[in-house]
């Protein structure tokens, strides 16, 4: 028999890690490696398994480049994004829940005057709706001075930055609350898109048996000096996928209802101190 | 707060798998991504070191075409490639220890005859080495028609398909035993040598303070009808980094003596049944 067990040898991978210079870099690669190793024990991964993971790892390298990361996509649709989001940003007790920023928010999007409309370039399909509430502190009080940044898809269910017939900053706008902390923003109804599956992230879903689409939804951050930043969306309470989400951004406190023409909805913001 | 725990979140990705076609996938999968959030959770990873590690995927993707593989150099410094290969490759008791594979073996290795040199390019820092002993089934009964698939870097630390001066197949040959199960190999001491470290596997090791070398050893894959196939090195006893192989390839068993000229190794298999 072999004169090592795996977890001798999950032992000595650890050890060499116990001079990390930076042990910020070791912790995280030690739990890394811990968890690697049990996962491939755990299910018994064979050669031809391990080195098709091999195969699929590349070719989800070989799909990133500067507009597209599918590790991203990936980590998206196994529900690590969300999980990220979710240990970093914990939302104190009746304040606005977040959920995953995503892959299509873009700086430099246009500051415009409340009430003003997000749309650039109308599309047949769309049906108006106008987002509006209050940014208050936990006590209810408005707070003055809130940015709310807001992006969604066009009634296409393309970004911008995914389309090249938009103009770019379509469907994205800066709002900043005065002493009412009152926002209004004129957009459209949102609607639900497929991610892209035509690379190995979109390929996986497929072979598991799942879909790739996102219930319709309008994205939003929310900052305020003194208040600690929320990353949301708004979801379409009419909208299919919304108990399938392919990265599990619905959470029900941001479930709202859009269907006359109206969305209203308060952010809750948590004071930084 | 959250409406869901990091626990619910977890089991709601999991049950999405519930449904994958191929069972075997949908285990893999839920395996993989109940250790991929439990690390998270366990290190509290930030968004920004998620990002790096997004980042870090990427460019270790950008890394492997068709002569570098470095998701399997990474795999292979975590000493996940050396587990895959002792969970599936156990050695009986008395047999031969398996190790890694490694990524350089080459198909069509010259059949030679025993005592032949596998040496094409014979180089100044030659120091000549002859490798012989006997394949024996666990009783020590000679194995008759064992096939033994031998391959080693050259003298300057390359093997044939790393380095353009050298002929293709330089230090490869494939013996075959007699009724005496005898096998003799002509070849060069080996050295010592650092795995690649000019990309993103190299630098994590850098980052860590690892170094990137592996102990002196010829591969061996010795395989007999009848018998199971042992895929294994002999490592030489007066090497550095016995105790350090950034790959996690020694074992007590296959460390021999190559110090006068001479290494005396018996491969030792079990019988399929």
């Amino acid at each position: 028999m072999s004169n090592i067990t795996p977890a001798e040898h999950l032992a000595e991978v650890l050890s060499r890690f116990d001079d990390a210079p930076d042990a910020r870099l070791g912790e995280i690669m030690k739990s890394a490696i811990r968890h690697m190793h049990e996962f491939v024990v755990e299910v018994g991964l064979t050669r031809e398994e391990w080195f098709a993971g091999m195969e699929g790892l590349a070719a989800i390298g070989r799909m990133c480049d500067d507009k597209r990361q599918e590790f991203i996509l990936l980590s998206d649709t196994l529900g690590v994004s969300m999980l990220v989001e979710m240990i970093n940003h914990l939302a104190a007790e009746g304040t606005t829940e977040p959920t995953v920023f995503g892959p299509f928010h873009v700086d430099g999007a246009p500051r415009l005057a409340m009430g003003d409309s997000i749309i650039v370039d109308p599309m047949d399909d769309d049906e108006p709706l106008t987002v509006r509430g209050q940014v208050t502190s936990l006590g209810g009080v408005p707070i003055e001075g809130a940015e709310l940044d807001v992006w969604q898809a066009a009634s296409n269910g393309f970004y911008d930055v995914q389309d090249d017939a938009q103009t770019p900053l379509n469907m994205r706008g800066i709002f900043t609350t005065g002493a009412d902390g009152r926002y209004e923003v004129s957009t459209v109804r949102p609607v639900s898109y497929p991610v892209p599956d035509d690379g190995p992230a979109g390929a996986l879903l497929h072979a598991t048996g799942r879909h790739n689409w996102r219930p319709a939804h309008v994205h939003f951050v929310v900052s305020a000096p003194g208040y600690k930043t929320v990353i949301t969306h708004l979801f379409d309470r009419d909208s299919d996928f919304l108990d399938s989400d392919v990265v599990f951004g619905v959470r029900d406190s941001l479930i709202v209802d859009m269907n006359d023409g109206r969305c209203d909805y308060d952010f809750v913001l948590e004071p930084t101190v």
